[in-house]
Formats: C-alpha cells, sequence, structure tokens
C-alpha cells in the first residue's frame, strides 16, 4: 500500500477548494449578492446567452462519474472515485485554468447517468465524463452529445488522443507510415474502442481488436456488444481468428489497454516486426515492464505510468482538450478536434525513442493542443 | 438597472474559481493522482465513512437551485439563478471556509429535483436547496431528510433563522416576551411557512398567516395547499378570516415576506400594538420602506436590503449552520439547531433599536453561530 499517498491525503483532507475571485467588502457585496445580483440574473433570463459572459460557466468543467471503473481497480463505488477525481480538477486547474468540479453519482444505472448529467448541465461549460464501465460509457456519451455543451469521456478519448499522439512520433522514429503498419490492440473496453476508432480515423488500415476471448472478427458470436460489433466491421479486414498472440505476427505496434498486468511476454516481441512498438498502457500495472520489453527487442516502449520513460497518460490531452472546446464554445468534441489534439501533442516534441511525448507538467504544449483544438471546432 | 452589478459580473466572469491546495509537481503528482491515489480509492472502497478524511466530501456543499424563485423575481431559468448562486458561495467561503458549488438544474419537476440531489450527494457534504417555489419545495426538502448528509431549504429556514434572531432582540428591546406577543406574518411561500413553524418552536402562541387571498384559517377552502392547511391547524387559534390587515389590529409584529413592494401602509401601523416591530423583508423591495414605517410610529423596523440599517438576510444564517452541520458531522438539520442558530445570532449583539443583528460580514458571529449548531447536533 502507498502509504506517503495515504498520508498526503488524510493531511490535506481535500486536494481542491473554491475561492472567491475577490475579497468580498461592504461595498462589492451588494453587487455580487443581493440587491445589485438581480439585475444580472434578469439580464440573463431574457437573454440566456449572457450566461456566458457574466459566470463561470464558460469555464466550468464537471468531471462525472458513478466509480464503476476507478482506474482499473473496477466498481469501488462512487465515493471511492472522489479522490481520482480531485486529483483530475487540480490538473485541469493547473495545466488549463478550468474550474473542474468532482460529480460522483449515486448510480450505476445508464439511463439515470444520462438524465443527471442533463439536468446539472446548465452550471458547467463542459463534461468529462470518467471511470465509467463499458459497455455502457458508449450508450451514455452516444446520448450526450446533443445537450449542446462539449462531452468527452475520458477513459475513450483522452485515452485514444494521447495513444495517437505517441504513434506518431514512435512511428516517424521507426520510418513506418501509419497507413502500412500492422497495430494489434489489446483490450475492448472503453480505452480499446476508442483508440481503435481514432486509429481508424487517423489512416491506420490494419487494426486487430482482441479482449480476453481472443480477436474480435467479424460473425463472432460470442461475448460481443454493439461497439464491439461496430468495432469487427470496421479491423480484421482478413478475419482474423484465434488468440491475441496471433495479431501479433508480423505487427508493428502493440497496444495493451486490458487491464491486465504481465499477459504481454517477452517472447510476444519476437513475433512481431522488425523495430516493434510496444504502448502497454494498463495502469497501474501494465501488460509487460519497460526493462522485460527493452530487453526483448522492443525498439520504444511506453507505459501509463508516471515513474517510467514515455507515459502515455491522459493527463497530456483532457485538459487541452476542454480548454479549447471551452475557448471556442463548441458545442461537441469532433473526431477532428481529437484529432487536431492529437497531433498538437506530438508536434510539441522532438521525439526521441526515450521521450516521445512531452511530461505531463512541462510548460507550453497544454496551450498548443487548446489552440489546435479550437481552430478545428 | 444596475449597471455597476452587471459590468462588475463582465469583467469577472464569474466570481468563483477551483483551486488546487497544494501546487502539482512531479514528485507529488503520483501521489495525488495516478498511481498512488489507487489505494486512497481502495481503502474507501473498503470503508466508505474514509470518503470524510482523505477528500473534501467533509467541507462541500452544492447550492441547488431549479431557478423557479430567483430571488423575488420568479421563475427566470437555471441560468440565471447561477449569479446569485455564485454570490452565495463566495460568502459560503468567506464567512465559513466552505467549498460551496452551484448545480443549477435543467428541470422544474419536483421527482426530478429530488432525484439529482440525491444522485450528486456522494460528492457533498451538505445540500443547500435555494430559489425554489412554493409549494413544491416542502415537497423535495420532505423527500430528502433522510438522505444521510444535511440538507436545508435556505429561503424557509436561513430566513426562520435570522427573523427568529431579530425577534429575539427586538423584543428584548421593547421589554415583550414571545409567547404573548401578536405576530402577524404576510407570504405563505417557502419563507412565510418557515418562519411560522419556527416561531411556534421559539414559543410563539398568538402567529397569524396571510397571503395574498387574506388570512389563513382553519377550513378555509380557497387557494390551499398541504403546508397551508397545517399552517392553519396550527395557527390563528381564533379563526379569524378576512384581509391581512385585520391582523394587524393589536399586534405587537408584522414580518413582510410577500414579495409585494409597499403593500404595507403608514396607516396599517396605527392599529397596531404600542412599540410595534416591522421586518419588511421582501427583496429587492421592501412591504414598507424604512422612512415610512418609522415616520409612521415603528419602534423597530427590518428589511432584507444591505443598504438600510437592521438588514435581516439569511446570510446571517447558512454559513455558520453549514459549517456546524459539517464539523459535527450530522445528518440532518433539526429544529432545535435551527433555534440555537438564532439565539447564537442574537446573542452575537448587544442589541439597540438600529441594529438589532450583526452585519453579514462582521466579525466573529458566525464561529459562535457553527458552534452553537454543533452542540446541538
Amino acid at each position: 500500500m502507498n502509504r506517503k499517498a495515504i498520508r498526503l491525503h488524510r493531511k490535506l483532507r481535500g486536494k481542491i477548494e473554491i475561492m472567491p475571485k475577490i475579497k468580498l467588502t461592504k461595498s462589492n457585496l451588494p453587487l455580487v449578492y443581493t440587491p445589485g445580483v438581480a439585475d444580472v440574473s434578469r439580464a440573463i433570463g431574457k437573454n440566456m446567452d449572457r450566461v456566458f459572459d457574466y459566470t463561470t460557466k464558460w469555464n466550468n468543467v464537471a468531471i462525472v462519474t458513478d466509480g464503476s471503473a476507478v482506474l482499473g481497480l473496477g466498481n469501488l463505488g462512487a465515493e471511492a472515485a472522489l479522490p481520482v477525481m480531485e486529483g483530475k480538477a487540480m490538473l485541469f486547474r493547473e495545466l488549463a485554468g478550468i474550474n473542474a468540479f468532482p460529480i460522483c453519482l449515486n448510480t450505476h444505472d445508464t439511463g439515470e447517468i444520462i438524465n443527471a448529467v442533463k439536468m446539472i448541465s446548465p452550471s458547467f461549460g463542459g463534461i468529462n465524463l470518467e471511470d465509467i464501465a463499458a459497455p455502457k460509457c458508449f450508450d451514455i456519451e452516444q446520448e450526450l452529445r446533443n445537450t449542446g455543451i462539449p462531452i468527452m469521456h475520458d477513459d475513450q478519448h483522452g485515452t485514444s488522443i494521447v495513444t495517437l499522439a505517441a504513434l506518431i512520433n514512435s512511428l516517424s522514429l521507426v520510418n513506418k507510415d501509419i497507413a502500412d503498419s500492422r497495430i494489434s490492440i489489446l483490450g475492448a473496453g472503453a480505452a480499446g474502442i476508442g483508440v481503435a476508432h481514432l486509429l481508424l480515423k487517423a489512416g491506420a488500415r490494419h487494426v486487430v481488436v482482441s479482449d480476453t476471448h481472443g480477436i474480435i472478427y467479424r460473425g463472432r458470436k460470442e461475448n460481443m456488444n454493439p461497439y464491439k460489433r461496430e468495432i469487427s466491421r470496421l479491423t480484421n479486414k482478413d478475419r482474423v481468428k484465434g488468440d491475441f498472440k496471433k495479431s501479433l505476427e508480423g505487427s508493428d505496434v502493440f497496444i495493451g489497454v486490458s487491464g491486465v498486468r504481465n499477459i504481454f511476454k517477452e517472447k510476444d516481441i519476437n513475433i512481431m516486426s522488425e523495430r516493434p512498438i510496444v504502448f502497454a498502457l494498463s495502469n497501474p500495472e501494465p501488460e509487460i515492464t519497460t526493462a522485460l520489453a527493452k530487453k526483448a527487442g522492443a525498439y520504444i516502449v511506453g507505459t501509463g505510468r508516471s515513474d517510467l520513460p514515455n507515459q502515455i497518460n491522459n493527463a497530456l490531452a483532457f485538459p487541452g482538450v476542454f480548454r479549447g472546446a471551452l475557448d471556442s464554445r463548441a458545442k461537441r468534441i469532433t473526431d477532428e478536434m481529437k484529432l487536431a489534439a492529437a497531433h498538437a501533442i506530438a508536434h510539441s516534441v522532438r521525439p526521441e525513442t526515450k521521450k516521445i511525448l512531452p511530461g505531463v507538467l512541462d510548460k507550453g504544449y497544454v496551450k498548443k493542443v487548446a489552440a489546435a483544438v479550437a481552430r478545428s471546432a
């Protein structure tokens, strides 16, 4: 157990706080509160769009979860998700100047989650869905697309944006093209489905997705859902079947988003193409350790961990994506915005095999991501 | 129109912001976020009570509204309520160190409001219901009493606590006892019903409540609802009927929470008892101005306005009440806690006819209120 983390949390008793932007005084109280505020409310009542000018809605993001998939730990419940959401709120503020507030929902029902988000939306300029289990996360996001404010399920799209950014730079280092690269994805939850879709949008043509039941192919009957079925139609054109290891034969890229530690073995790297790229992204325990993968011949290795080189973590994406979406007052997050974000992240560094991406707390890249997203909105 | 208020709001673009409590660094990021935070989530997953030790839930209050009764302005909608809620959030922080976040709901349906509050409750240590129209505000609060965290509809109880505090000090100045005083309340919405109930709990025995249709009496058939019916059974023992002015004959106290400006006339004061007490609390326009009431012979006059002496405003109550409820981890706000708050507010000043209550931004009284509420919880 990470005693240092527990100790720090006990000491802080919360990692965020809500502060007034100006000090309250006897002279400004009648302006920021009753009676003066009445005219501000009246003005918004007459023209709802003014809420973006007179309140902090323009800069508010709700981090919404039901605690059904907290990190890689499964369904720990809404309260247990709160420390993660507060950590995300810190990153939102620190990296992108955004007011993010955790909304942990006391329900696991798809319809109720959708309703709750619709109901709370007047206070927010954007919604970051987080740590909601697949496949309901897909239904929820789809149903919320037309709420009028940008909504993004970060486990899908944050992961996919950062993975694509890492892949862009990694492929340039091995001098391969995404269209010709064979890409094997292990995991068909939120992250796996999200990554597969965005790589296809980015031009990948040889993608095979597997889950714990093996390779997903068109016509597979067992352990499917509408989202895996959609993936089965878009990927694996040769209809390869069998264990996921079969999809590694001659592949250029392995992307692990399985949640299963050490499932990827040293010998699996031998059957990949030359200069293989290995992204073992499960957190906190990757599909293979960086040391083992390197030893077995992987040319570039990335994980989700902050204590190893090449951290491929959502935190590189969500602050800039929401900053850009809020600044442009986008009504939704489109594929084009995600592609723009991935390219901006990738192009913010000069890649080396041990530094394919910026560090989360590096300066400058978030602004570039936000600008690229806003342009593309 | 209050151009100064509009200008200030346009300049600020939001009156609150969410800040990290500590600066993010490369060394604390793995503790406050993944991977270290995983063990904090696991610990809460095993024992949900730890969420009060490891997160900011203990200090979070949601200010929930549907915008159906924004100040005295009626149903302006959820977005239009946001500036008022942000102002309240400023007061929560400034006066009581509480993280308060506005949740403006995109629904006017009683059941949906109840569900929304239940669903968002894991993130919060308390819920301040605000600016929700009567009579649904009563149903909503009643239904939410057993959510496990303190919930208070401020328009009812904030108003009733501060009114009682003002009354305690005013009666002591005129040397009258609450049990013998004849009290006429005009208004049977959230504030009127709330004030009547708390005055009865405080020992008042001669209360008559009127609405725009006249005096409420047992057996009245028109323009009633279950909450007015309850009041008709608890007040007006002599079953006086007629226009509200009839209830003023020989009364010691008038309390206006009607939302109707200038409805109380100078001549109405003549029919009251000697040294009459007049609280004209409707905002922003009182039932009678302080100047007119004084001229007509009122001994003590209070209004809801911050630009006149004797401001009788909820802001004197809600910060301390929630501070006390959060500190004692109360499961609900009881009548005893409200009475304790009223007495603490009253006793924090040495009353004079022109200063029956502390000023909202005065030092010290909030701590006394919080301590009294916590003791009584």
